[in-house]
């Protein structure tokens, strides 16, 4: 535990992963691609879900749930979904093992096989589409405004713990419309959801912008989303938005009688985040001495160390804590104090660092006795001896002050890597240092395509606020309309 | 929606199954034994989730995740774990699909086949102590207390819903420990959790118990047990509570050092509930005309319903119920005005009835002018006309008076159904119409296979509060200690 981190600047991707390992977040589990969440990154995801799940229900969103199983022929009803999909997906061909006839363990039961196999579900659009056929008769069946949180599977070849694995946790929006508008409001609507999450909880700054053709969602007819900034300068896609037109609902033969009684297929959204946003919230913040989290996401924001030569003196101090405990915890600020007789000080001290809890409080005999106590900020890793009274209103400036300051941060990280070039010379040279480059593109797939062969960087976006402005695509020197974003992602 | 369910007593099973769909709990989906757990079914399930979610951090545990897939290996490391779960899992064997050569869809590309077979958990003692063997080296590394929310998958040949489905919700809590007892005292903890959650808040009377041998767990040393009793007198296990010994240790080779530095391998509990509650929740108290909910675990507690004949009497009857839903919000009553004006008031009534809704408050033109309300409770079907002004704590008594009726009532239900018989003959006369049966039994395989064999009941558990009392085993005489509850059980 005592062991250094590689730092960022040796070595970043190196960094990443002892970071995760040393938190205690997550880890490899020996079956390929799979993680375990350690309880530490659980309660950050707990803290992300159930922020999520308010703002989902506060519009209008129910939960439900539907089958980890897609029968293997609904993956081929949309014809771009199950290019996009098919190839990475886990098959289940058989229900029965047995016991190997030679002694040796159990087998599959070749007797056991499937009439069709079971794929489990990469995304859930075809087997949520196949029910909602019937559950929609007419206008007033609209609209569905369904979110499920679950598990999915995707057969990654490269996998990093929560970047990307192999299973992985999310939550699926699927809803079902009327109209063409109402469809594309609510994915705007989902989109605005994640970008307000995204800042004002993981003080995360976003882009909001829309895919290009190449890079939409497997059976969208537009996909919106949100990209972040990572400290190696490399983009980060932290939630996307679909509208999918009326693709699913042809494919799975879904119509509604309107107030006429005139019969139309139904309009469709998806919209998901999963824990890769735990990779965003580590990689947007954090330092080489680890993890440092938002408060606002943060499972422990305040922990309370005493530091003592004998009962008493740890008797004295527990008193103060305990009483900070109740008053801190009525206040929704969550505390705890370790008093761990089998860890030093030292120890805790690094532990907490590398934890990421926003505000560390200690205290000693001299503390004590002249009514203080040390306030250590995690983000600014700076400490000051303040008086113990009242403290409670100066933790909540605190804590505050860091939320704030983490956003800052990072939004002043992206101003200062966000670039305007003009030439593919300059684009080029500059791109492998990392950054957001918002460029003139042609609009067409070949540029974008020779762009990524050569360079590994891709459009994000095209960005919501897109400026008009004449210009010239870097690359074939066509008219463009207005600039596009660049980066090398993850 | 208006037509009405199949009476229990005429066809208890039909009556379940119209119940689940009319109160638009859940539905069967395409994927055979996989069901679709709808919004209102789901919005139950959170609730319980929730609270029992609270009542495992309360007792010092922590929630991760660990993977879906279980190599096929992991599974035959403990010999008695592996007889039970094999025969029922879905198996992955491939990870790509392909275009099928002919053009007719999709197919299971051969060339994508696993080194070793996964399995979709059916439960995750496995892939859970094969990572506690990493976390674990001394005693300062123990307890380990975590609890898992997660899907899991058991091949099931007939399935219901909730009941019995491939694909169900639960959780499963993994504890290690360094001591035999005080392994034992968590099994027993969490028994007495889940007790209490049946109890006062999902109204249901449970007993607690330990299986035989024949019924433990596979993998357990001591499998407690709760035990509920259905409307139509057959018994619903609830929730286990595993006492797992060493044998997972073992199998998993997982030691650690005592104080003293000494070896040894770490003692086990597991336990969960499930989906299955919903099953035991809905035939514990519905009735004829639909569900009927504790108002603890109800999404919805109170519903109003506005009675009008034009635009005026409407706005000023939802003024009046808006400004209740306001004050019922701040005392954390959840209050639903259903102002849909497609739907006639006939119509509402039935909806809300089916969906077990606890408290129902109607108000029309006359009601207004008088400054009156009407309340219907739902599990008394009474309803009376009372005062709108003050109604706020009237609906905390009712909603706190339903709660502890329907404990009653089953309490009482489960009282005129709990059996004393001493012999075969008379057990054989009277298991057919159900409950539960306390009699004496010599301990033995042998007779509780007779019995299951000849009657279908088997023994529930033998109680916690099993009471001595020198007796003879109703099948063969032999001497007994005490007696146990038989009962057909789901």
């Amino acid at each position: 535990m005592s062991q250094k981190l590689t730092s960022r600047s040796e070595d970043y991707s190196k960094w990443y992963n002892e970071l995760v390992n040393k938190a205690d977040l997550a880890e490899h589990s020996d079956v390929r691609g799979c993680m375990i969440i350690k309880p530490y990154g659980y309660a950050i995801w707990e803290k992300m879900r159930d922020v999520l799940d308010v703002k989902f229900k506060e519009t209008g969103h129910q939960n439900a749930y539907f089958p980890l199983f897609i029968p293997k022929s609904y993956l081929s009803k949309e014809a771009s979904h199950v290019e996009g999909f098919a190839k990475e997906c886990a098959v289940v061909t058989h229900y029965r093992l047995m016991n190997a006839p030679d002694g040796s363990g159990v087998v599959v039961d070749p007797s056991a096989k499937l009439e069709e196999e079971l794929i489990i579900r990469p995304t859930s659009e075809t087997i949520i589409w196949n029910s909602y056929k019937n559950w929609i008769q007419s206008y007033r069946d609209l609209p569905i405004l369904i979110n499920q949180w679950a598990n999915v599977v995707r057969w990654e070849m490269r996998t990093r713990l929560f970047l990307r694995t192999t299973e992985f946790l999310w939550q699926e929006g699927h809803t079902a419309h009327a109209t063409k508008q109402e469809a594309m409001d609510e994915a705007d609507q989902m989109l605005h959801v994640y970008a307000d999450f995204a800042e004002n909880y993981m003080a995360m700054p976003v882009l909001l912008g829309r895919k290009t053709e190449s890079e939409r969602f497997a059976g969208a007819e537009d996909t919106l989303c949100i990209e972040a900034l990572m400290q190696d300068g490399k983009a980060l896609q932290a939630g996307t938005s679909h509208f999918l037109g009326q693709n699913f609902a042809k494919a799975f033969d879904v119509k509604f009688a309107d107030k006429e009684g005139k019969l139309d297929h139904v309009w469709a959204t998806s919209w998901g985040v999963s824990t890769r946003l735990m990779g965003a919230l580590i990689m947007t913040h954090s330092d080489d001495e680890g993890l440092v989290l938002p408060p606002s996401l943060a499972p422990i924001q305040v922990v309370g160390i005493p530091i003592y030569r004998n009962d008493d003196e740890l008797n004295a101090i527990s008193d103060k804590f305990i009483t900070l405990g109740k008053s801190l915890k009525s206040l929704g600020i969550s505390f705890k104090f370790d008093n761990d007789d089998n860890r030093r000080q030292g120890w805790k001290f690094a532990e907490y660092e590398s934890k990421g809890v926003p505000i560390r409080l200690a205290m000693g005999p001299r503390d004590l006795e002249n009514g203080n106590v040390e306030l250590a900020r995690r983000d600014l890793k700076t400490k000051e001896i303040v008086a113990f009274d009242g403290i409670e209103s100066m933790i909540q400036q605190v804590l505050a002050a860091i939320q704030q300051n983490l956003l800052q941060r990072s939004k002043d990280f992206r101003t200062n890597n966000t670039f305007i070039v003009d030439t593919y010379e300059e684009f080029k040279e500059k791109i492998d240092a990392g950054g957001f480059f918002m460029a003139h593109w042609d609009g067409t797939n070949e540029t974008e395509e020779k762009i990524k062969n050569e360079t590994q960087a891709t459009i994000r976006c095209i960005p919501l606020d897109f400026v008009n402005e004449e210009g010239k695509c870097m690359v074939t020197g066509a008219p463009s309309k207005g600039r596009v974003v660049f980066a090398k992602a993850y």
